[in-house]
């Protein structure tokens, strides 16, 4: 048997066939998306719009799967006819305007040229104001709803997004019958399902991006909305009622995508989850193990069985029942920027792709302090621990040598500094992490950055098997809801593994430096961040030169 | 009538032919060093260090007084036997150990191989400690020594740096007989003298750089130095007593150096003084006139009635009588990086000379406050007002989409607030400050940078009117010790002048957007600069983003 993983990713989707019995990757297909740049559709006038064209979803979904199948064909054994589900994840919060038939409004040739009427891509940040007016108004009316994400509602979310929709564009506004996550349109279009009121939702965009929970009703009631404004209180009707975890299934693959893919009509469709929770399940998520996700920007994923009481964490971004695995609260947490600020380093300032090999290498040469610089990782703002898009990157310790590779390092640093922020939060709330894995290109790829991130962390990093966790975890997915496997604890035993022979130890000098260069990190974090409102930084300067030149 | 003003700068000498009557440069021999990178000696263990080839000295004095010669022959009426004084300027503090013989020990074969024995070039920061060290002392026993130097002795100045010799390298220590400040030796040996404690010392270098004053008995007494180190006291009776202004003369031109030039000999050599002093000459420096030499660093120089009082100025590094005019308070101030700054970023993280142009025609179109950047002019320390070698460069306000030509404009800017804190810092201490005038090739060339400078600190920038304004001052000061002129004013009204037509003035929009950048570079400023313990910087970030996206 075997079941296939779609997962969307900000700049390409991949499709991936999975032999349920024991994880073995058959075929992938992987499709760039045509429009914007690299995928996204960018507004030169303002940094923060980021939107992506439902039009490239589905030109996607059909090419990922048919070179997936395609390359799954070359290998004995496999037969399309024995594909037994499919699963699908996606960015997120990630919200489309749909007509009342399911479809995105950009499909239209009269929208089309609008940018509001597209796919609203996780890491566009223009609804700031929108997120700062939910966060005021749940604080003094509904402080219930943000209590477990960090009491901080976010611009990357579903109402904030569309909040900033009805006000900027109040024309797709009106004509958007519903609004319908990235995450769950995708298995509803496969599924065939024309009425964006009977998609199946998955909580775990639903959970704290939408204000969600089975607590208190499901969204957030209608008097909250109305006061954010008139027009969300009656979309409500027009949004969903029930939101569900990976063992409620969003459809049955329908006829004509069937016929499209060459795959057996009526499959199941497991409930789409963002793509960093599959990644996590398809990594090996459980108690005590915390999975990174790291691409354009690092997710982090914990667990905690739902038998348990989980205390609200300040500013972690979201804790919700279900929204990785059935039977457990998730736990996310995460950096805006992590890949894409090395990229922009090399690539938007250096202005040469070809640079990463050879500013990875030199980087490579030099010591815990030695350049004498030390960054804030805030390019996209920052998500964990302060959730604040309203903050920018810091580079600070330049003289008249300082080398590009030596501010290549300080930025690999600068995201590692950040991931240590979010492993000590977890952990003062007595969030276990006794495992660290790590999934995604950059994890497989760059060795310096994961000793980094294990010297500066004191954690032992490891790496998830599969490059493509994410795609691996919706077919996890698909696996448990057709019936391969008889739970997620089994799927996950039989489906996902290590990469073997990897381990990133910390290196005890490395440690010591690296311990004292965050000291100075959560200086600046905290005084930047608006943590400290009376810092002394008068010595952060001296002590980074002190730390390049020891006596 | 004809002077010759040789300038020895960071990466080159030039010489200049000039009419006494009129100031028409006749003719120009400029010479790079052939030693080191770009003619400074750098060790890559320690950015601090930078040292100068004597060598380089002597080979460059002679090649480009023949080139400048050589084209002055072919303007009509010159001729080199009507050549009646020359003048000599050079960076500083820059002092050379010298032997008995005023021979500079690097030029002996036995030491040639030491970066000890070498020239001390100005931005040489080795000897950090020892500077606190003399200013700990000073401000414990001889507080009036630093009172006029801003009560800190800098690592850039001659005590700080023979104090490190004798500490780190004390063979060359003592081999050494004497320490000759470059500005002293190099007249010194056009007027062909063999005895270091013969050669005639400008108080332009020995003025705060050296501790010397009149009104204390010259330079510091031995206690003093005994304290530091009883070497230095010892070495005291091998330097000199007394220091003059560019009334005296440094000697006359000796026949060896006369028949290897070409020139008459026993004319007479104006006393030696740093090259932005007598660019300030050159620039047509008075009461009430700032001059701005802008170059690899920016040196700023005032000049008060020697009949009035002069305030301490915390900060300012320098108040000497006759340091730059006889009869005038010399004042110094300066920035210890600015087109050194411009230069790292584009040849040394970018890579590519050739971008200059091309940043320099992008940054031009961008608005005040456009880029959401922000930066520190520190890469090379803070000279004025904070007056702290350990400070290094920040950069803040990066995003995803930040361009390096948005970069290259917030270091010009940053450069710009830097010489905004300097002006402020005058007036402040009631230093009359009605115009501003820039010389050096940065002021000639970049129109971009000097309507920043103009736009940030409110006042219209002029441009002197000689490319050459320091070896002009030099062939000034030569004049006047020839009695080609009854004195500097009559000199510098015949033979100096402002660049015609240039004047950038200040433009009110952007003056108030610059003003409200500048708010928030002194909270930089203040709080890294340890000015103030107690910051809140949590605005900073948000204030950019607000600058940046006006409504």
């Amino acid at each position: 048997m075997f079941t296939l993983g779609i997962d969307y990713g900000t700049n390409s989707v991949r499709a991936l066939v999975v032999r349920t019995a024991d994880g073995a990757e058959l075929g992938t297909g992987i499709v760039n998306y045509p429009s914007g740049t690299q995928g996204v559709l960018l507004d030169p006038k303002d940094h923060h719009l980021a939107r992506q064209n439902p039009a490239d979803h589905l030109f996607g979904l059909e090419k990922s799967i048919k070179l997936a199948l395609a390359q799954a064909k070359k290998t004995k054994g496999f037969d399309a006819r024995k594909v037994v589900g499919l699963g699908v994840d996606t960015t997120g919060s990630s919200p489309i305007p749909v007509d009342a038939a399911n479809t995105p409004l950009a499909l239209h040739k009269k929208w089309s040229g609008n940018l509001a009427a597209h796919c609203w891509l996780w890491k566009d940040h223009t609804s700031v104001k929108e997120a700062a007016e939910i966060t005021a108004l749940a604080a003094r009316i509904r402080p219930h709803y943000i209590a477990k994400c960090g009491n901080t509602y976010s611009s990357e979310w579903f109402w904030s997004k569309i909040l900033h929709c009805r006000r900027t564009a109040p024309a797709v506004f009106k004509a958007a019958h519903s609004w319908v996550e990235l995450a769950d349109w995708i298995p509803s279009v496969l599924a065939g399902i024309t009425d964006p009121t009977a998609v199946k939702r998955g909580v775990c965009c639903a959970g704290h991006k939408a204000l969600y929970a089975a607590d208190w009703g499901g969204l957030p009631d209608k008097e909250f909305l109305a006061q954010l404004d008139p027009a969300l209180a009656d979309l409500r009707d027009r949004l969903y009622s029930e939101a569900h975890d990976a063992t409620a299934s969003a459809g049955n693959l329908c006829p004509v995508w069937a016929k499209k893919l060459g795959l057996p009509a009526g499959i199941p469709i497991a409930i789409g989850e963002m793509d960093v929770h599959y990644g996590a399940i398809g990594s090996g998520v459980c108690e005590g193990t915390l999975v990174k996700v790291i691409g354009t920007s690092t997710c982090d994923c914990g667990v905690v069985s739902a038998e348990k009481t989980v205390a609200d964490i300040p500013g972690i971004c979201g804790i919700v029942k279900g929204s990785i695995l059935p039977g457990y609260y998730g736990l996310e947490a995460g950096q805006s920027a992590v890949g894409d600020i090395f990229k922009w380093f090399v690539e938007g300032v250096l202005g040469d792709p070809k640079l990463h090999a050879t500013l990875t290498a030199e980087a490579a040469k030099l010591k815990p302090g030695q350049s004498g610089l030390l960054a804030l990782d805030w390019n996209n703002g920052n998500r964990t621990i302060l959730v604040d898009p309203l903050l920018t990157g810091l580079l600070l310790g330049q003289t008249l040598y300082t080398t590009r590779a030596e501010i290549y390092r300080a930025l690999l640093e600068a995201t590692a500094f950040g991931a240590r922020a979010i492993i000590e939060r977890f952990r003062e709330y007595g969030v276990p992490i006794d495992r660290v894995v790590c999934a995604g290109g950059i994890a497989e790829k760059n060795p310096l950055l994961m000793q980094i991130y294990a010297d500066v962390t004191g954690c032992t990093m490891l790496v998830a098997g599969s490059s493509q966790a994410c795609a691996l975890g919706s077919a996890v997915s698909a696996a448990v809801l057709a019936g391969a496997h008889p739970d997620f604890a089994t799927a996950q035993k039989k489906m996902s593994r290590l990469k073997p022979g990897v381990a990133y130890k910390p290196e005890a000098a490395h440690q010591k430096v690296y311990h004292q260069l965050y000291g100075l990190y959560r200086q600046l974090h905290d005084a930047f961040g608006g943590v400290n409102s009376s810092a002394d930084l008068s010595g952060v300067m001296k002590s980074l030169l002190a730390l390049k030149m020891p006596a």
